[in-house]
């Protein structure tokens, strides 16, 4: 028995009769290959081998359609109402079982917009329109973009309880990482010790572990998804981190900013600390709007304009993604309308959801100056999952 | 710089001439939630957020157009000879270079029968049909099944050896297993034993951990891809494991069978040693006929037909698979003509390829006789990358 699959494939049912879906079939194989991401919502960390059909009705009950040598497993799991062994061809038991329940319309994990919801390869699609030919439900294909982006985003309550648990689990981490680190230590000197308190504390990675940390030491730093160099920290310069665990399979995401005196210095220099101060009131001034109904450009754009107006450079990313079984978990962006997002910006914010609030400004003379905290969408608006920033970190 | 990466990037370009191919285009995004596989093969073990390309082609260069954030990634992988950054839409950089190129053809990972070779989601082949359809590059696309197949097959010195490694390890941890079970301890507590010895020897499991061993005690043990189970191993019946493990991103896949003397027993009944006597040479069989140019399905129907010729039940699965990055590493399966595994059977077997042959026989009585080899294909036929078990184990 798994509880958090069963709550999700029960929330599915309740999202399908939401968004008038009769079904969502999600067609899979070789998982421990290429891992369709909604599979684990519904069906945990196992994989699944052959050509295998989790199938999710509004009101007809779950099948899960799958090689004879994984029907044990499923079995197991306790989520499905009827497990469906099958030796040489699913063909014959997923066209039986569709004729059965004739679903009007179809949820399939296509998705131009959203990688989450895009888990069908193209291969695999041709099959399955094939399959679905055959009983001349071709056309009865449409999206599960909206289902999954609900399903991933509308977080239960065990699963804020494991992202909660995710944030303080990195944030005693980068607080331990922040008193080792000294002027004379490298990017990747730095980034070991917090990838040792990760191992030590049996946790695993929000992201591939040679760019999780993040260490960006000082000015010229490359700033963005790269490994930490080895580019020594000197006094006089900014240090940020860009960090996240994973616990309980659930992730973690934040940004945190150290400033390191120089010799002659008592505080950190004008430049340095109004540009926290603007990035912080950035962060804020986004935390403060965002609220369920508003979509994620609307939200990027209050953030990206507080940057703009105080005459820094925009920032070329989006002000904030989902977090959730994965550190970037899609569905609704608060991200600006640009063509590399798709529709992502344009979706609805909802309760439930877990978002960060990312942004920076890079100083050419200290580093970069970049914050990122967790929040929570109430009914009302948001509440941070985290003690945000407030101060710049003086060392 | 990564060596391996490098050598793989060339040596595609090598198969790319070879296939009359002009170039490779590997289209991703978000690979922290979805990794195309081939891309370990060409770009490590780093991710790619923005939609990106990877281009390799025959004879004009090979290209990494990303978003700017991973710009130094790549660069510092050393595998690509011209690194292109964009901000906020892939579009332009894509076609300059493909329209510079002029390819003929254009390899993609799109394949029904290779999970291997379909990295390419289909929304993500609907957003790249629209980018060719642009230079009207659309009709040049074709499955880049036969590439990645020798590209994932022909194993370098390299990763050869990368993957005894991961074998001998495996076989270690196996043998320990063996000598600590005992009648009386439950499949799950035999398997956490397994499990330990991989997390203290800071190896990665094969495949999904909680079936990494399979351990089957007995008979109406559920052979297949299940975890571990509190059935006990008693007196009197077998023991049978199917296991490996990841070092240094290789994989390797053995099975192993162990029989517990009854109380009453100097040697393991007849119908143990008669099964096991058939197993093993249906094995050494499909091993001695191997070779280069083969069919897949011609091995697995010699294997097959050991055992049906014996009187025993036939085996619902393949005799054979690829190993490497991946347990199932794709392309050539020594498998029979079934539905579920495609034009798999029918491909050639190749020098450099390496296979598991794994069979078994279910015993009413004393539970599953299943063995499972590694070979690697060679100019003349096949050698075993690890001493096969030839003797039924007593304890």
């Amino acid at each position: 028995m798994d509880l958090l699959v069963i709550e999700k494939v029960k929330q599915a049912q309740t999202i399908l009769k939401e968004l008038n879906l009769d079904a969502w079939l999600v067609f899979v194989r070789e998982t421990s290959a290429m891992k369709d991401p909604a599979l684990p919502l519904i069906y945990g960390e196992h994989d699944l081998t052959w050509p295998s059909v989790l199938l999710i009705t509004a009101g007809k009950g779950s099948y899960a359609i799958l090689g004879r040598y994984e029907a044990v497993t499923a079995q197991n799991l306790g989520a499905y109402d009827k497990v469906i062994a099958y030796d040489q061809d699913i063909k014959e038991s997923l066209q039986e079982v569709l004729l059965s329940i004739q679903p009007q319309n179809i949820a399939v994990n296509i998705s131009e917009d959203d990688v989450l919801a895009d888990g069908l390869s193209h291969g695999m699609y041709l099959t399955l329109h094939k399959l679905l030919e055959g009983i001349n439900f071709q056309d009865r294909i449409t999206s599960s973009i909206n289902l999954i982006s609900a399903l991933r985003g509308r977080k239960t309550k065990t699963e804020v309880e494991r992202v909660k648990n995710a944030i303080l689990e990195a944030q005693i981490i980068l607080n331990k990482t922040i008193d080792f680190a000294q002027p004379g230590m490298s990017e990747s000197q730095i980034a070991h010790y917090t990838q040792d308190l990760v191992l030590e504390n049996k946790l695993d990675f929000a992201w591939t572990p040679s760019n999780c940390p993040i260490v960006d030491a000082g000015p010229n730093a490359d700033v963005g998804h790269n490994a930490p160099s080895t580019r020594i920290l000197q006094r006089g310069q900014i240090l940020h981190f860009d960090f996240g665990v994973k616990k309980d399979l659930y992730c973690s995401d934040i940004q945190r900013v150290v400033y390191f005196l120089a010799e002659n210095e008592s505080e950190a220099p004008a430049p340095v600390v109004e540009a926290f101060k603007i990035v912080r009131k950035a962060i804020q001034n986004a935390f403060e709007v965002i609220k369920p109904g508003m979509m994620g450009v609307e939200v990027d754009a209050v953030a990206r304009k507080t940057i703009l107006d105080a005459g820094y450079k925009e920032y070329m990313h989006a002000t904030g993604h989902q977090v959730g079984r994965i550190a970037h978990d899609g569905g609704c962006l608060l991200g600006p309308a640009w063509p590399r997002y798709g529709k992502t910006p344009f979706l609805k914010i909802e309760v439930g959801q877990i978002f960060t609030l990312e942004l920076g400004i890079n100083l050419d003379e200290y580093g970069y100056v970049g914050l990122e905290e967790d929040i929570l969408i109430t009914e009302t608006g948001a509440e941070y999952l985290i003690d945000p920033q407030v101060e710049l970190i003086i060392k």
